[in-house]
């Protein structure tokens, strides 16, 4: 077979594998053998090299001008991988210290244990539950306000005329609310911009995105969105719902907060990648379950992004989390709209009830949905496109933080003015009935008792607007005033997506869908004018509304359940579900999903749920780095400081192996430690002189590594004497001493399948007599993709 | 640490690990060295070592007698794992020919593959909701025809007396159906009796219960549960619908029949166990789609039972699969009851639809509920409770197949007896609306215009008196009817789950739920008669009836949704779930779920989700079996048909190795190979004479191995003359050449998430230096579990 590969490695901050540089940086960092026989088959890797990779920090470079002099813009291409994310440890570190401890634990010291979880479920879900209440409420109380002045200031220059007056104390009233969520998110907490469904996708998925569920985000998110709604983006508050939910989830479940210095000193057991990530998924389900009312949704949006770690007892969990945060939120809202105790109205969006006498559908209808799937997808093909150039120009040219704030700013006005002038010229005037749902019934140049049919569209927040579309009367609106809304809403929205304030997409999607829906269900009904069945355009606005998110955002279980959840009612699950996987055929034929080409311009390592299909002829001696930067079982801490300091090579995981003597040969893995377990040892000096005497005052405890969690401080603040150079450290206690391995010859699928069932972080790969000879991690596996033309190898790179 | 444990495995015919019996057989073959240091922590071993395990079948010895002589009796103490069962290969064997076969597909071919399980999918929907379609309207037509014969009978009779006549008619005609049922059951497929879940779940789990996915098994199924239904048992038809829809897919993915000896040459890459589980998963949820009209019930329900392999693909196929099986269900059951196209009542059982207006709930219902959900899990724990016994006095005594017919038609002679005094006695007489649902009222002695109310709960099917509980008027039913109901349904729903009939247990479940659910309504109701909320008793039925659903089979999740989509109205999900969740948290304190009763009593090697929590103490070394039989790379003909012919250790999996010249060493692992694929290799002959040159005519294919995919010749059957015996049989191509292996200090959890997460058969244990020193199996892990006083230890047996 081919001999070994040799992947260099250089400027690779950041990068898991143990790969210890050497050799000259070259453009082309990656070299993969071909052998002939393999190459036979159909699976033949593309290389993509046109991009320098060299450490764009420093040396800026762009793909149309590589000379320096221009360094606004940062080159970007999607078929990079960055180097910059790191992986959690979803694999339990099973050292001795950590067996020492389970063995001592009693039956019933784990079952409070599982009680503990529980408590920690139930307190997400309250909390998740009020956040939910507190955005809700203040974005009505705001956004109240804010239309309330704006109608009368319009009722006032009707007449009189000046309503380019009310145009600009829109557009003003717009902007200052969207001014302060940018800056928020701008200069205080990037992370905190769009939806945040993409960070926590990565984080389930096993990727640790840097400050992605600190209480500092949590508080930007929260109140960014409330700005965006409240500032008329065309923008939702659902998807920052649920980011918000796995921040609390990270934070109630460590006990502590980091960011406040505060230490309750409880559930220390669950300070640990692994117990942290079940919680924040019961978290990412509370929050879905808030924001749409959807329990079991939310359990199986959280299914869909991770289920390679689920299990029974923590579906349970995270189904009771996702109750108690649905409850907790209908309670309050009860109270708060004054009707204590009913608690019919679940979830931040409520599309209203649709009760099933007036809107049975036939199996006839069933193509035509299926029809209207095909064009969600094609919409939301196009959606995703022209997003996705937007995204790449964003990372090219607008990445300044006064640039963001400016460019949302521009959109704010935007929005206002084209919701003004499409108001303006509409002459869509609809008798003001005397059961309207309208908050403000826009007048304008409507006779008496009529109102601005445009105006329920446009000027309402979006969740008022898709209800609306849903539930008025037939009638309603005209063709033209739908078909207009669309065209101009579809732009706006996918403007909006992407900018630099907490937003989410999910209700501007439905918006757009429910429109063009409505408008299909009037047309229909134009057609067969005899019919009863196409009397209810509610009916076909639902499906539109289903299609076109789907054909954005391509879930299809977990939305379907939402939108059944969220609609109160069975009777849809059917054609819904037809809808949503119509348009997700139709819509992955073109382009990905939102959220995905989100995930992709970040370049993060992200493992999909199977290798690629014609990936059977790479093997692990193909894919792993080597060689691998090892430590004996027995190290010299100056070894040791030198190699975790080594900024070229800034490795996080090293086998430990036991030293053949006399012998050049690799030596037998015994075991593999983190470099975040080298830092806390190094940090209380558990050092071994060579006479064998600790100077380390007391022994180390898991405590010790629990208090340390999650923010291991860097190597460089730590000081270690010249004298303390030459001691001597025992790994052995602290190693995992039975890391998981694979032979060279494992095929790629089979290495990928053990790394993504078991959360692994690193995978140690062995010759036949257990000698170490190299190290699999996230970003090895996550190079190869399927693209057009077969199996793709993504470029490591340092964006 | 401990030396290595020598376990003994005689007359362990089935066993699947590779163990070499040695030694003389000892009463309690088991024998594990507790280290004083591990003894230290809370998990100590309890051993049961009471029952002899000598080979059953041959030397039948019970519990009481020991004696020869009363062999009727068959022992049984569910703290016993049978040997009988082996697993299923859920890890892909890579040999080389697979390898080869992968790399040569292109991607155009995996498209391929990828729509024909799409078409696969498809076709299963199809084909479970013909058959579900078909059982409903054979047990309509059947019941109705008795019902009327019955009905018209007692009429008769009533004014010139001798109802006794009607009631030996009544038990009659229920005998020959249940006769029919039950010899069907009894003589034919014994595996077809009950409902299947539990059959199903072990399937999914990967233990291979025999005969469970054939062609015989869904015929005796299918007809079995028309007769019993129709033959007025206490059953339901959704179980048996959900075993049906795992045996139809599993023989439509294999593109033949191997009982009808068709082969059509279709689908051939999905004949191994890997796919054919996949496709199993989804026809499981077909069948609850069917049952229920629940798709997305369905789908979660095939997630509750196997989650361990799931990826978003294969749940986006199964949904798939659910909702065509609801859609061709709805749509062939519309055409029959005359309303083509209208798909608005979904599922074989129809609970009516909950309209919100009339049964809204206040939040403080919510602590009934969940009193009512206790008192569900109570009732659920006494009939499992009851259950248990029964099947374990069942196991000993009623274990001919004519008793256990004999045992079926005194069930059903039973049931029409108390069905009919139990009517005869009620005088709770209710006017004949205008718009009631009774499908047969009986007058009997009530006045001209009244009918009698405790017939419509006795004399009907279960589903139908499921939904007149739920939904007649207020006022149908006295209290004292709906007590003595339940009593009554109760012991006689008890007494017939485990009968040897096809039979499910969800309906009666409901049943007796739903009567002392309208129970506590009409007595809340009298407590406060001012107050209208009250007003509704179908209410408290429905909550009753999903209480005592859950706190007999003890799932959450997937059951509220069945029950949300069930009755078309998701205002009651809140008050479900909180109901199910309360019932499986006071249930699980007494007993287990039914379900896993049953699995328990038939001993099999059940993995659950985790290990025990205590279990850290224990390591590969402990649990593995040793020493282990190894072939060569190379190896004699002679050795593999002597090992495989010996039915001492019949083992299915046998590491290879790689022989170290002049040491007596353990040698160096180099493969996995199975029983099934030595025997294919023997039976083609697939030699090499010492000279090397090759004894068989063609290269060996994986075509090979599929066409003898899953039912393997035994080793009797192939026929090996003396001078092949001397031949050699290179095993390099054949052999998984990467197993998964651990080292052996691996600690039990690690060990068996590494065994669930990747559906593994066999574990190597090696040593550091790659030699093999053990081999793990489900049963290895299996038999640890944790009882009330820690840590417990199965014994295995032949049982």
């Amino acid at each position: 077979m081919a001999n070994i590969t040799k992947k260099v490695s250089w400027s690779s901050r950041g990068d898991d594998s143990g790969l210890a540089g050497e050799g000259t940086p070259l453009l082309n960092g990656t070299e993969i053998p071909k052998p002939s026989r393999q190459l036979s088959g159909s699976g033949s890797v593309f290389r993509i090299g046109r991009f320098s990779t060299v450490d764009l920090e420093d040396d800026i470079t762009s793909e149309e001008d590589p000379i320096r002099g221009r360094p606004k813009e940062i080159p970007h291409n999607e078929k990079l991988l960055s180097l910059k994310y790191e992986s959690l440890d979803y694999d339990n570190i099973e050292n001795q210290l950590f067996l020492e401890e389970e063995r001592r634990m009693s039956h019933m010291g784990f079952r409070c244990l599982e009680i503990s979880r529980w408590v920690i479920c139930g307190l997400i879900g309250i909390l998740t539950g009020l956040i939910a209440c507190f955005i809700d409420i203040m974005v009505e109380k705001l956004a109240g306000c804010k239309y309330q002045v704006i109608k009368e200031n319009i009722e006032k220059f009707t007449e009189v005329g000046g309503l380019s007056i009310s145009l600009i104390l829109w557009a003003v009233l717009n902007c200052a609310f969207v001014l302060v969520g940018g800056i928020m998110v701008a200069y205080i907490e990037p992370i905190a911009a769009g939806s945040g469904i993409p960070q926590i996708k990565c984080y389930l998925n096993g990727v640790k995105i840097p400050r992605v569920v600190r209480l500092k985000t949590l508080l930007v998110k929260v109140l960014g969105v409330i700005c965006s709604v409240a500032g008329g983006l065309a923008v939702g508050k659902e998807g920052p719902m649920i980011h918000s939910g796995a921040v609390v989830a990270a934070g109630v479940s460590q006990g502590r907060s980091t960011s406040l210095k505060r230490d309750f000193k409880m559930f220390e057991y669950f300070r640990r990648d692994t117990e942290k990530r079940d919680f924040v998924s019961a978290g990412a389900a509370a929050g879905v379950s808030a924001a749409f009312g959807a329990p079991v949704g939310g359990v199986l949006f959280s299914l869909e992004e991770g289920a390679s770690f689920w299990n029974q007892m923590l579906t349970w969990r995270i189904f009771f989390a996702s109750m108690i945060s649905t409850f907790t939120l209908n309670f309050f809202l009860s109270i708060y709209h004054g009707k204590p105790g009913d608690l019919s109205n679940p979830g931040l969006i409520n599309f209203g009830r649709f009760e099933s006498d007036s809107v049975a559908y036939y199996y006839y209808e069933l193509p035509l949905f299926m029809g209207m799937g095909a064009i969600g997808g094609l919409l939301g093909a196009l959606f995703n496109s022209i997003n996705y150039w937007l995204t790449i120009f964003r990372i090219r040219y607008v990445h300044r933080p006064c640039l963001q704030v400016m460019e949302a700013l521009l959109v704010a006005a935007v929005t206002a003015t084209v919701s003004f002038t499409m108001i303006y010229f509409s002459n869509d005037c609809q008798p003001l009935g005397p059961e309207h749902n309208e908050e403000y019934p826009l007048q304008l140049f409507c006779a008496d008792g009529e109102y601005n049919s445009m105006a329920t569209a446009f000027f309402n927040t979006p969740e008022r607007s898709v209800r609306s579309l849903f539930h008025n009367q037939p009638g309603s609106y005209n063709p033209l005033t739908l078909g207009l809304f669309t065209l101009t809403y579809f732009f706006l929205a996918c403007w909006t997506y992407g900018l630099a304030v907490s937003a989410g997409v999910f209700i501007p999607s439905l918006l757009i869908g429910a429109a063009w829906g409505r408008l299909c269900g009037i047309l229909l009904a134009s057609f067969t004018p005899t019919s009863p069945i196409w009397a209810d355009p509610g009916k076909y606005a639902l499906i539109g509304a289903a299609a076109q998110l789907g054909g954005i955002v391509r879930m299809t279980l977990s939305l379907t359940v939402i939108m059944v959840e969220a609609t109160g009612n069975v009777t849809y699950g059917l054609p819904i579900m037809l809808v949503l996987m119509t348009a997700k055929i139709v819509g992955d034929y073109f382009q990905e999903g939102l959220y995905d080409i989100h995930i992709k311009l970040q370049s993060v390592p992200f493992l999909h749920w199977e290798a690629p299909a014609t990936s059977h002829w790479l093997t692990a001696r193909e894919v792993m780095s080597s060689p691998v930067t090892c430590f004996n079982r027995i190290e010299k801490v100056g070894t040791i400081v030198d190699v975790l300091s080594n900024t070229s090579t800034n490795h996080n995981g090293f086998p430990v192996v036991v030293q053949v003597l006399d012998s050049d040969e690799p030596a037998k893995l015994c075991g593999l430690i983190l470099r975040s377990q080298l830092i806390v040892l190094l940090k209380h000096k558990v050092f071994v002189e060579l006479a064998r005497s600790r100077l380390s005052q007391r022994k180390l405890q898991l405590k010790d590594f629990r208090d340390a969690y999650p923010r291991f401080p860097p190597i460089q603040s730590i000081h270690v004497s010249q004298d303390e150079r030459e001691c001597m450290m025992d790994l052995t206690e602290f190693m995992n001493a039975t890391p998981y391995t694979v032979p060279q010859d494992t095929s790629l699928p089979r290495v990928f399948k053990l790394f993504r069932a078991l959360g692994l972080r690193h995978l140690v790969v062995v010759d036949d007599e257990n000698r170490v000879i190299g190290l699999v991690t996230r970003k090895d596996l996550a190079r190869y993709h399927l693209g057009k033309h077969g199996l793709e190898e993504l470029q490591l790179a340092q964006t």
